[in-house]
Formats: structure tokens, sequence, C-alpha cells
């Protein structure tokens, strides 16, 4: 569902790492809504953040942050960008965290999905209504078809297909956004440490001569989780995405239409047509 | 099933490297029968293999193995150790390998199941007979139970049930001998880069503060692939899995009893007890 812009209030944005969120918030300002992000401090970069209205939270600040969105009236909101798992360092303790800290912990314990679901689901709890950037700002995910000049061959194509197949069977264990196959064989599987670091494997494993395989074989297949609720943590790519799959020798990278953000979608379009690989948004019926 | 010791002729082994070959041979001789080992350039250890029968191949040299193994009158044969995918400047090409290329080459394209099974199918079309280390040496696997003086606590039998059943959703994508799953999280899946590879990345997730769980929580699982020959590339942990468990911090490592090959069983024994980490042999249906 796509969510029309409204008068009621700005579009809060919780911002973590990354260009996603800022990228998020210039879309949301063009469909004509304004915005007020939350700047998760040792997250977000202040000079990116600084052409929107913002301010800092740290994370661990639940009343500071529900004082403020109040303040600000912003009753959406839209949680968005990399969270790597916080140093404890980076947490600040406020007393309505506290009083959360049993279901907090409950959802720290879990995987990333159980994290982000039971911050959700305190948000909701709270009166704010959570919305996925997919649905405040359509035009920043994957179109279903080829973005760039290029287009798999018919090995790409049984690649992502058995890519894809592969990352449903994982779904089911929180697991398994992205995952590299070539030639039938799987390469390599994402857990905790994220696409760019898998994809530093293959170029490691390939620099061993363990691959086998002529560079431009091999993709980078990319999926929200079945089960994952898709306000949270969708999948993205951006230009570094495909430098690193051309440094890995994968002929391209393929994601679900609609359920996968684009970051800088120039950048990504221009270094996937000079290095030759294919990016290529799925049609999937969940999406839209 | 056991194959008793038989007057047969030398059991034959085929040996990758790591100091499992040679566990085999030893124990094998322990059974009374004799062997002779054939050891691939490049991945066995000259000193090593020194204490045996042996004489040398290289990858590709099928004509020369073939003549070696009628000579010395064995029939049956083994085929065991690590073979890290050769790099192109090991493989020595004979004619018998050259007639049997366009079969190779469709083995190779595979994952490391289809080259062996296939050299496998090769080896048998010629009159061998390929048996499984477990088979002929079944006092190098993993008995069920604790190896050590530890044991799985509640969480840690949780990460092993877990664990194991994700490796069995892998398990028709030829892919995941292994896992890391702590609290119910999985850490790590492995692909192409194997074991201790994965193993290094959990050190290193450890180190960046991105695993938020107390040292000594989480399990390495490790399991043979559901619809794998048992006769090829048998799972097996020696003692260094176990100190690269411990420095991941991990509580433990569990195995599946009769389908996983114990390296050094001693010294793995010992390093276990000494880090305070479990080893668990899970009975298996299929073992035995």
């Amino acid at each position: 569902m796509t969510i029309a812009a409204t008068d009621d209030g700005p579009l809060g944005i919780i911002c973590g790492g990354g260009a996603i969120p800022l990228a998020v918030a210039a879309a949301v300002q063009r469909r004509g809504r304004r915005v007020m992000l939350f700047a998760l401090r040792g997250f977000v970069d202040a000079q990116a953040v600084a052409a929107f209205p913002h301010c800092w939270i740290a994370i661990g600040q639940f009343g500071r942050f529900r004082r403020l969105a109040r303040a600000e009236g912003c009753r959406d909101l839209v949680l968005v960008g990399g969270l790597v798992r916080p140093a404890i360092r980076q947490v600040r303790l406020d007393w309505a965290t506290l009083v959360e800290m049993p279901r907090i912990l409950r959802a720290f314990r879990g995987g990333d999905d159980h994290l982000l679901t039971g911050i959700g689901r305190i948000l909701e709890s709270d009166g704010f209504r959570l919305l996925g950037a997919h649905e405040v700002a359509p035009d920043i995910t994957a179109p279903p078809g080829a973005l760039g000049i290029h287009q798999p061959d018919a090995d790409a194509a049984g690649d992502i297909a058995r890519g894809f197949e592969m990352l449903d069977a994982l779904s089911p264990f929180d697991v398994g956004q992205a995952a590299v196959i070539a030639k039938g064989r799987v390469l390599a599987v994402e857990a905790a440490e994220g696409t760019d670091a898998m994809l530093q494997r293959v170029v490691a494993l390939r620099e061993a001569g363990r691959i086998g395989l002529p560079r431009g074989t091999g993709v980078l297949v990319k999926a929200p989780k079945q089960r994952q609720d898709r306000r949270f943590d969708l999948p993205s790519i951006g230009p570094d995405t495909v430098l690193h799959a051309a440094r890995a020798g994968l002929a391209g990278i393929a994601v679900v239409a609609g359920g996968t953000i684009i970051a800088e979608p120039q950048c990504l379009v221009e270094a996937a047509d000079k290095n030759g690989l294919f990016v290529l948004g799925r049609a999937d019926r969940e999406a839209g």
C-alpha cells in the first residue's frame, strides 16, 4: 500500500546510518510532505543531516524521543538506515527506556528482526503509526526489470532462481537476506556480517584461486526475509554494492522489485553500466 | 554399514590435505588391514605420509593413478582429506584424464559434492569400490554424547536444535555444512569459505562489538549435507576447530555422531576441556 502525502504533521524519520535515510527524506519532501529527522547519535553523519529539519537522539532515549516527536507533531514514523548492533557506549538510558527494559531486552536476544519489530511494537503501543520507507517513498525502491543497460544471461537467470529459492528456505531462521551463487554453486551466505563483508569474502576466495570460474560469473541475490515486516530493515543496495560485486567478479545483482531500496540510483546505474554488471528488480507478488 | 577388515588387497587411500587421511590410515592398520596411500601432490605433507606405504599422484593423473592402484592390488578405495579447489598449476593432465575430461568438467561446475561424487562415479565405473572413511575406520568418527568434561546448557541445547534444523533446510542447495548460532540468532553460515574462515568471521564480529552476547555463548553446529554421499567429504573437526571456536567466544561444538571425523581426538578433548567448551556428538538416525 502506498501512503499518500497527508497534512497531519511532518513525517518523523528515525535515522540509522548510511545514505538511505536522507534519500527517503528527500523523496518524501518531493512528494510534498514535511519531514522531521530523528538522527541516532553515532550512526548518522552530522553534515548530511544538516540539510533537513532534525534533532539528535541516542539509542536508549525512548522518553526523550517521545517528547520531541510529540512536540514536533509527528504521529507517523519511519525507521530507516543501518543499525549495526549498537556498541554499549553509544547507549544512553532514560527513565522511559528503563521502564520498557524487559521488553527491549527480549527483543535484543532474537535476531535483528526481533529487535526492530520489538521497538516498532513499543512505538505503536505509544500511539505512533509506523510506516515503511517503501510506503512513504515508493520511488526509492527497485522497479521491475533491468536498471541499467546489461541483462542477465541464461546462467545468471538460473543462479537468480536458485538464489531466491535458497533465501526462501533460510527465511524461517531469521537469516539470509543475501547470498552469492555462481553456476549453481553457493559461494557465500550472509548472516550477521552484512552484504559488503560477504562480498569481500568472495573477493578473497577468488584471489586465493578457490572459485575456479571466469570473472563475470555469478549473482548477488538479495531479498527481504519472508516473514519480515517490511516496515523495518528493508534490504538496500547502492553504488558500493555494485563496486563490491564487480570486485568479486560477479555478473550482476538481483533484488526484489518494490522490496529493496536503491540508494543513489543514478550513481548505482552508472557504476553497473561501466563495470558490465546487470542490476535486476525481480517482480514479486508481495510487492506494491 | 561397517566394512570388516578383509584380505583382498590393501586399502587404497587417496589423500587430500590435513591430518585426517593419516588418522584414517593408522586406524585401518590398527584394524589389521594393509594400506597404500596415494598422496595428492600439493595437498599432502611429505614427512607425515612417509610413515605409511605411499606413492605420489597429481590431480589430473587418472591414468597414472589407475596403473599404480592396480599394480598395488588396491580394489577398495577411500577418498579423504581437504581438497580445496585445486589451483590450476597443481593440475597434471594425462591421457586418461583427457578422455574423461568432459565428465570431469561437468563435475567441477557443480558444488563440491558434485566434484567428488563425479570423481567417485568415474572410479567406480573403472571397477574400483569406493568406501567411506567412516566405514573403514568407524573409531575415528564422533561417538554419541559429550566428548570431554563439559556439557551444553539449556541455551546451547536450543542453539544446537535450531542449528541442525537450519542446516537441514539448506541441504538441498548443496551448501551449509556448518553454522554458528547464539541464543537463537544465526551469526554465520558456511558456504565456500570453510569452517575455520567462518569462525574467524565470528571472532571479528565479536571484536567489533557486533555480537552483544557474553563469551561462552553460542554453538558451532556441523553436519553432513542430507543428500551427501557420506563416502565423500565427511565433515571433520580437530583441535584447531576447538581453538577457533574458543576464540569466537562459543560455548561448544555439536556434530553428528558417526557422521563426523574427529582428527586427533586426544588433543581435541584436551583443548575443549581446558577452554571450557563442550563437544557433543548428536545421535543421528542415519549414522551407524
